[in-house]
């Protein structure tokens, strides 16, 4: 939010081509699906592809253009109700777990409204009327739309990868194999400036920059493989609670886990659902899809930990990131001084700082130009449907 | 099941076209929706209409093809897993709250599989090779297609009614007025004969034909109607306990009703979603979509009761009935003698025969033909969502 | 509560006797237990045996001496909240599944209010002053005080079955061999008369009196017993859905069921908890403690049936029963002409009328002189707490 | 656990002493109560009287004499089963929820119980043979024990606050008025030293003392008291969304909270139940009874927020604290270089530290010589059943 741009016509110019991007590329993620693709939710944390196609259209409608373009007229007044995520200064909305009940409006209409709502985005932008505080928005609501498309993506492969026949979707968001060899980086002790500065968009919840001290630790330079932690599975690490958080002990035994998810043992032999299918699992390429517990077992079993958000990125110049999001160690907090947005812009991030904990990096599913190294991503520990790995700490 | 059939060439024929009829009746009511709608499944008891189309062309294929037709090749064989409702016999299936979680095969492919299959029967039948045994399930699985006709209008009732947009199907299903003026039909006491007889098709549970003693009784030659149950509501019956099943009271009290289902009160008025949107109510019809419990309590405000499933059919050749299934004071329990077929066509009827009971009569959403005076149909006290009334009886 | 007496005073002597020896014979019941015994909730269907002792005695106080003594004064005015049980006209009460947590009032508080409320009623009673109807109430406070005695009995076995160290009761409730052959009563097909008639006391479920046709059937003269019960866990049946209802079948899925309640597979051999703590199953008791779906499953795999309540009733003279309650096919319905009583005991029976089946017969837990051939017990089809048995019938 | 005694007989002696003052302190803590209230246990959380006497008796038992003393005799061996509380590597146990359900043993057994392992505890340490690792678990088990008094006066709170007559326990643990006036205390930016150091006792959770960079802020001397919260009440603040985390949110709404635990409104007047019964809100007490979404609302309401435990420690010097534990802002996590215990007792903390939060201080129910600065106490975000209180912080 902290959006520092002096409003020059080149600023201006290149946020259109922004704004035109993202519309263009949400879409394009969804071009492989079946319309029939777009509907379900089969949990609560997946929403239907429709769904995000909408909502992060009436982001634009709700917070830029009727908020900021004199005489606007709102696509479809039902739409505010359905396609609100979170906003209860928003008014009311469907409850989330309903998402994929709404067969109505169909996904023509969906396309419609976004549509109607990227050209009268345009327009208003492209009269040049709008103030500081409106291109804030539309940056932000750029930046949120990119989430929902790294969102889109999760849920494609849910949806996708929980259908009996395992369809393909295409070779778009592969992990590539990390060539270099395991090394510790050392990191000595010392005061570290963690968060955002300089130019550019950040989140609130990167801000403000700040001091942190820390004691010396040493972090790997690659990410754990899928033979890494096949020798995890096969040493019975799913059967000894001594690994395992209390809560995470318990999380594995209700859910009956054994393996990351999308993989499957068929006959003896793990395979995994992929973006082509079923495939075996590559011993080269980083684990990928664990919960927080799991990715702590894990690094409980190496005799070793997962870093801190501040050891993370105060290494991260030393290593390469990207591939997938890192659990850290960190419970997600606010920073000193965080202060929240005013309204409904304010639901935004403070509110979820319980009950979570923090990783850092980005993914093959993060849009070009959203990640940054002091991105604070944020899932609660049991999550696994998201693109997350581990990369491994240790104290000297 | 105990098709009485002298097999001549003109019956075989007669069975032809009411498969024909019956196939593309059941395309014809999915054809008001979008395809978006034949998806989801708002809760365990609706299923999504893409279900249907299928799982009604399973039966044929794992009943008739795949048991009497030499050579017969399955369509797809991950269809037998995705499209099985309930029969055990016949292996593995998808869980029933699970099936508005595949989106795959998409409809075209489900109507591709139809196409298959009816076209497979016709050449099957058609050929003379089919044997009496075979006949006999193509004529259940007729009977079998038109329930889920049934409940295919239902559920697609409940998918749309359930869209904050209410959207418009139709008016095929509307009900009609009684214009008769109320009055009692006064029965006699004796010994009559109850389940069915004749030729024709009939279900394994209306077998077979017994003696039941009533008492006399009276019972009413038409439905409640809206404008009697607003009476009931006014009366705060639904804050009154001493009018329900203590089970009825707890589901009430828990689901919070306070009027029979799709109806919404705005600004004080009472209005109800019908095929063809929201509308008023209309006084003069009949009251619909009630649960056994609200039926119960009805009658027990009016201090009368409900007619039990033998006073009905024995009355039942002195009113008219046919628009909607009547909630009966029966508990649905095998008839003397009542034997269940051996295999998966077992798992029909007899597997249900508790917790559910009896509705008599048939609606406007049942097929033609489907109907009779001996018609058994079932359901758990709490649904709602069938196309249910009441008829009230009294101990004279 | 169609109490006949001519209200002589014999029978008022008759009736004081009957309830002295009633408040007694429920303290004897909880003799051997511990203090701590007397306040657990293991489940919500098992109530603290204190709850038991107030209960009873709040029925007397409520129903009574509040309604018909002269200048009466309540013992203490928080029981009535604490220790109603479902009467929604009596006010409002502690929630079922609640009354485990009431730890006060202690014991003997509940023992000196049953010593009050005794008092008062003799005093009541034998001061001549009460009137025919109070003298009815109070024949139903003892009819329901022996129900109660019944359940304290199932409750108590209940919570010492459910302590790691299955401790001894005593021997009062065991179980007698049968010594006679298995048989086949026949019975013709005919009119009979159900139903409670002639003197003495009787529930509002067992009127009217009134004429059923039976088919002609036959009637097992002996309880199955545990050796037959034992083939069928042998044979599989646990296993096998065909046996089972649909909801059944999902019971025992649920709740991982593989044998009777309380009944405890070591070392590949069975054995049983009984109030003389665990011991090996005795092949030739009457097997005990079964659901209606277990009831029903062995019927099956016999390719027998369980006798309707009004088979029985009509064959019960040719046979001896009090054993154990016996599961029939038939749900709880109301007779012909059934009518509730006004006010708080209306509730007694008629609000169960839905979901529940009727057992018949009578247990070893049930108080001398509470049982009839025409007594209509009811439990919902999973109970397994009680002592309920089999008797099979079979369709001539 | 780090232990660092020189263990000469001054040090035994007086370790002797603890041991013999915290066995009778817990049973003094008992006292009060009926025979009754020793067994339910109304929720998950709260654990019966009982259970707590037997499983600190348990830990003695099970670390300190079936470890360390030769030829030591279990008094009964179904009592590991029935007391373990959460140590999987000490075998199998009850399941928490299912601890109120354990009738037997009786208290008299469990006393029995104390009495016999206090003995042989006091033999064997007495007769000069337990070496420093026996005596270094006795300490611990003191500690254990002690933090177990604490819960006991919690869960008897709960279990006596929530019969209906809301008996009296007695004042023992009331809370005391703060009487200086509330003033902020400045706090410089800089590194702190952190965690535990120095003899004594300690947990594994204080350890090791390290670093932490603090940029300065203000903490409040006094904690906040019923009568700001009263303010924050009736501003409508359990009706703001704007002022609590999305799970705060969602608990206040699923909960239908009001007010803190205890509080209940009648005729539109607050009162508190207090261990002398209900009573009326007392306005310069300190609030009470709160769970962290709670406190972090208040602050929110207020414009300021919970001090970290970091900052806490640092400032403590410099406030009274002791009265009640107080919610911080830090989830509970590891130390850098934290190392949990090999074996059973490395379950003791590690495995907790994710989705809780860490409160400091102490209460008016903490034993006496069980607080120091540096304790890290946790708990789940919404309990309320705890003796938490809320002290603001804020950012200079």
């Amino acid at each position: 939010m902290s959006v520092k741009l002096s409003q020059s016509e080149t600023e201006t110019t290149l946020l259109i081509n922004q704004f035109k991007n993202c519309r263009e590329q949400t879409e394009k993620i969804c071009a492989p699906l079946e319309l029939e693709d777009y509907v379900p939710q089969p949990i609560a944390d997946v929403s239907p592809p429709k769904w995000h196609l909408a909502h992060s259209t009436w982001f634009f409608e709700q917070f830029l253009l009727s908020t900021f373009k004199q005489g606007y007229t709102v696509y479809d007044s039902d739409f505010a109700y359905l396609f609100n995520s979170y906003y209860n200064n928003a008014g009311d909305r469907v409850l989330r777990p309903n998402r994929g009940l709404m067969s109505r409006p169909p996904v023509r209409d969906v396309l419609a409204y976004r549509d109607y709502v990227t050209k009268e985005v345009l327009d208003f932008i492209g009269s040049g009327e709008a103030e500081k505080e409106a291109l804030d928005i539309l940056e932000l609501g750029i930046n949120h739309e990119q989430q929902h498309q790294e969102l889109l993506v999760y849920d494609i492969k849910y949806i996708l990868g929980h259908q009996p026949t395992f369809p393909v979707y295409g070779d778009t968001f592969n992990l590539l194999q990390e060539s270099q060899e395991q090394r510790w980086i050392s990191m000595e002790e010392g005061l570290y400036a963690i968060g955002f500065s300089g130019n550019g968009f950040s989140y609130d919840n990167e801000n403000a920059r700040h001091r942190v001290f820390l004691e010396s630790y040493q972090i790997s330079n690659k990410l754990v493989s899928n033979a890494e932690y096949m020798e995890f599975i096969k040493a019975g690490a799913y059967q000894d609670f001594n690994l395992w958080h209390a809560d995470g002990w318990d999380f594995i035994q209700n859910q009956k886990l054994k393996a990351p998810l999308y993989w499957h043992q068929t006959g003896g032999e793990w395979r995994q659902y992929t973006f082509s299918g079923l495939a075996p699992i590559d011993p080269n390429l980083p684990v990928q899809h664990l919960s927080f517990y799991e990715a702590y077992a894990f690094a409980e079993w190496k005799g070793m930990r997962l870093p801190t958000e501040f050891e993370w990125e105060a290494a991260s110049p030393q290593f390469s990131w990207g591939q997938l999001w890192e659990w850290t160690g960190s419970a997600y907090l606010p920073y000193p001084g965080f202060q929240k947005a005013a309204g409904a812009l304010g639901e935004y991030n403070g509110k979820f700082m319980v009950n979570q904990h923090v990783l850092r990096g980005a993914s093959v599913a993060t849009p070009q130009g959203h990640s940054r190294a002091t991105y604070r991503n944020f899932f609660a520990p049991p999550s696994r449907w998201i693109f997350s790995g581990i990369r491994l700490a240790k104290t000297k």
